[in-house]
């Protein structure tokens, strides 16, 4: 008997929570679940003898103590910050952990004394970061493996809505935390092209698309993400002259943002005076030169303070997310990033029965035998529907086959490690599969 | 006999100096002057007796010790940061303190403890912060005593060049510390404008500028300082509804400075990849969008990329600047913001015999006995030459009257202090006078 215990069970933990529950007979595993609230997990849980719910405080740490006491191994699915905690309780009662999250400063500096105990500590699990790495190393090694060498490897990943669901101007809905969305991209964006370094200020980065095309699919954006280099150590690609990861959105969304960049409205760094009597229009206004013409609409102040078509399509996606009406905002007190996630709450929830889709692609140049080749590896998974979505699916699915492998004694290495060695990856990548999470892959030759 | 002692003595502090010295004799002072490094204090202070020079170091807690016991009065002209280190020191030792800072909430800390050992410490007590503050409650006590009501009040300082000294295409040369310069409105711009809240996200700061004219000096713009709002607690004008403080430059120099900010360049938020092996061409290519083009110029490219007339004034001042050369940057490792102030450091430099010029100017709007009125006050002071500098006599001299009217024991408050009282903004502004430190004040009825 191996015992699971599963800390934080938010939004995208459905799909996890299945998995362990389908692989828990065979693999005679209990499951405990902790969640600062637990009702939502009744109907996702009851019936099923193995599992149990608990409400859980982590920063309780008498309760993380003795959960962490009684478990063989710890999924911390809670939200990132809280991770280094649970880790350094799984250090001193030498529990292994898996998480979905990056492997900050703070936990790698735990890898010598987890490898000292033969504990692992397998971080980035999820899908980004997780499948990103896994499907991208899986390409990487084949072309190295075969003698390849990798002139440029660029890699998007966006969490968007499927094509059926896809029914607002702006072609998003949120599947994902809505705050990192509003934040998205703050700081200056670090890549490489040709050999050459590339910075892009954030007043400048959602105007730097690059078109992307799946096949099937139809048309993205992609822009980039604030670090792309360090990942060139992380894969073994340090000298590779193109090397860029980013984010996609669905052609138009990206112009819109900007515009939401333009006027100020995504900052997090101060909060606005009068919060509490501010509507949308008003507080749209705060951030627009004083108007000499009384006539003037705000969507015209808009156009003409940031050069837009007053008529055109940014305009129209502003005015359907309602930046124009009286509608009191009714905060008490809020940044400017804060005012505009409500409003995007609202606007852009999942319906029932919406389904999102994840799309991710890998785009590889590399040159072989005196042969310049490009490769891609994609991959589009959809959910069910608002609650067994997508994202669900992709950052869940993951961190239970990788549970099953830790729990069956499967991964040799210890230490706090990412998912980027073939034993890890490839097992993962296989069963994923029987998921329907399934990258096509496609290769050409170029014809100078 | 009163022993002054005088921390820190860069550029700013030759006229305080001077002012010390010739005060010392009547006052009977003596002035003790530390700095990092004294070689080119000795041609400023030599064959005077009641000076004496030594090397001093803020970290070293001894010596620092040592010279606050030896002395009546302290005054702090170090880098900003030191002055709560020297503020700790003076309040352990019972001694007097005057900079020219900010009073920042860790010296705010100390007033309760000051005020209980009957210590002065005057804060703001230069320029900006300082004369601005001592000009403006003159008028403004002066209106409200009257019976007026204040709507309206901007006010706007600039460190510039005289005209026979206005020799480049931006109009502006440093005479003040270049890094504050560079990094002069990163953040968010916050004002009032007719009881409305107003925010300028720095990405638009610099096009967001007014045109202020000062009569026999011809044409300014203002762009907005950062913090316009807390001046109306600290001035005494709580309900106003129009309030801003903004930073003076000659026309052409904000949209100039706008190409930098739009491309990224005054950012010192991370460190340049091999900055090592940058020229200026390469580093501003660094920002720019990948060229398809390869006979493209930098300067096309940038034109394309932020939408300006590849042969306008803002491209002449780039150019100008040598930013399209492939000049050496000689940096091991910086911020693009430390990039761009070493090759600002070499363009802007006052050149032998150049003289500066501080402009300031105070715009008020108010109503009285049923009349709506405008009233202004404005400073233009002349620096004498490249060292004796108006930006060292405006800072150092309220320092300097300050200093003698505290030893003279004529500030009757304790504690950490702001000029914003009458009588210590009255005999300061009388006394600059005799240094042509002059406000030009106006006031005229406002036909409805």
């Amino acid at each position: 008997m191996k015992r699971i215990l599963l800390l934080g069970a938010g939004r995208s933990v459905s799909s996890l929570i299945k998995y362990l529950c389908d692989n828990a007979p065979a693999e005679n595993w209990t499951i405990r679940i902790g969640d600062i609230s637990v009702a939502h997990l009744q109907p996702l849980t009851e019936a099923i003898p193995c599992v149990d719910i608990m409400a859980f405080d982590v920063q309780n740490g008498r309760q993380l103590s003795e959960e962490v006491g009684q478990a063989d191994l710890v999924l911390s699915m809670l939200p990132a910050a809280f991770h280094i905690v649970v880790a350094r309780e799984c250090l001193k009662q030498g529990k292994h952990l898996i998480t979905a999250s990056y492997a900050t400063p703070a936990l790698k500096e735990l890898h010598a004394a987890a490898e000292e105990q033969n504990l692992i500590f397998l971080m980035e699990s999820g899908l980004d970061p997780g499948i990103d790495h896994m499907s991208a190393m899986a390409v990487i090694q084949r072309i190295q493996a075969a003698g390849g060498r990798l002139t440029s490897f660029k890699s998007y990943t966006g969490g968007l809505v499927a094509p059926e669901s896809d029914t607002n101007p702006w072609r998003y809905k949120f599947t994902w935390n809505p705050r990192n969305v509003v934040l998205a991209g703050q700081g200056t964006a670090k890549y490489i092209k040709n050999g050459s370094y590339k910075y892009i200020p954030y007043h400048q980065l959602f105007r730097r698309t690059e078109a992307i095309y799946v096949e099937g699919y139809g048309d993205f954006e992609g822009y980039a993400n604030r670090d792309s280099l360090s990942y060139r150590e992380l894969y073994g690609l340090r000298g590779i002259p193109t090397m860029l990861r980013g984010t996609l959105r669905r052609p138009g969304y990206c112009a819109a943002w900007d515009a939401l960049v333009q006027l100020g409205l995504t900052d997090d760094s101060y909060t606005l005076e009068g919060a509490e009597r501010m509507t949308y229009r008003s507080f749209v206004e705060a951030f627009l030169p004083p108007s000499t013409d009384a006539k003037q609409s705000v969507a015209e102040r808009i156009s003409l303070y940031i050069n837009l078509p007053a008529d055109g399509e940014v305009m129209e996606k502003l005015a359907w997310l309602g930046l124009f009406e009286d509608t009191p905002v009714a905060l008490a007190a809020a940044t400017p990033a804060q005012v505009l996630e409500k409003l995007l709450k609202e606007k852009w929830a999942l319906a029932p029965g919406d389904r999102d889709m994840i799309v991710m692609q890998h785009l590889f140049e590399y040159e072989i035998g005196g042969e310049k080749r490009e490769a891609s590896s994609t991959l589009v998974a959809t959910g069910d529907d608002e609650v067994h979505t997508a994202m669900a699916k992709t950052v869940g699915l993951p961190v239970g086959i990788l549970t099953k492998l830790l729990l069956q004694g499967k991964i040799k290495r210890s230490g706090v490690l990412i998912p980027l060695y073939p034993e890890l990856y490839e097992p993962v990548l296989e069963e994923l599969k029987q998921h329907g999470i399934d990258f096509v892959e496609k290769e050409r030759l170029v014809q100078e």
